[in-house]
């Protein structure tokens, strides 16, 4: 289910789709019809997770992010 | 990690948390410091997920999606 980057590519947004159930507390689905640069209907869903502060992977995440500004 | 309605609720957003990895394509990372209606620092992951179009309860969630506006 991974995504290209969301610049001004004109390839399709979606290197492969996810068709196994992704749970609730899907926040908003948008969908992308057929074009010139992609013969597909796209959709993709955007999900909110709450992440618990605690777990030391969340903590990598954002000291990751935080690096990539220095 | 379910999420409260984000309306003007004066509580916490995050009714549980997810101490699971959740893999990568984190769109962006929302931090919530501690406040007056919810002493915990909330961290919301927001992801995109591209969904099979073929798959069936994909067709029936953007049915239900459709329906809610009749």
């Amino acid at each position: 289910m991974s995504l290209r980057g969301m610049g001004a590519d004109l390839r399709c947004r979606c290197i492969e789709t996810e068709s196994r159930r992704i749970g609730k507390l899907i926040k908003k689905v948008e969908m992308f019809p057929p074009s010139s640069h992609c013969r597909d209907t796209e959709i993709i869903a955007v999900k909110e997770i709450c992440l618990d502060v605690r777990a030391p992977w969340v903590k990598k995440v954002i000291e990751k992010m935080l690096a990539n500004n220095k």
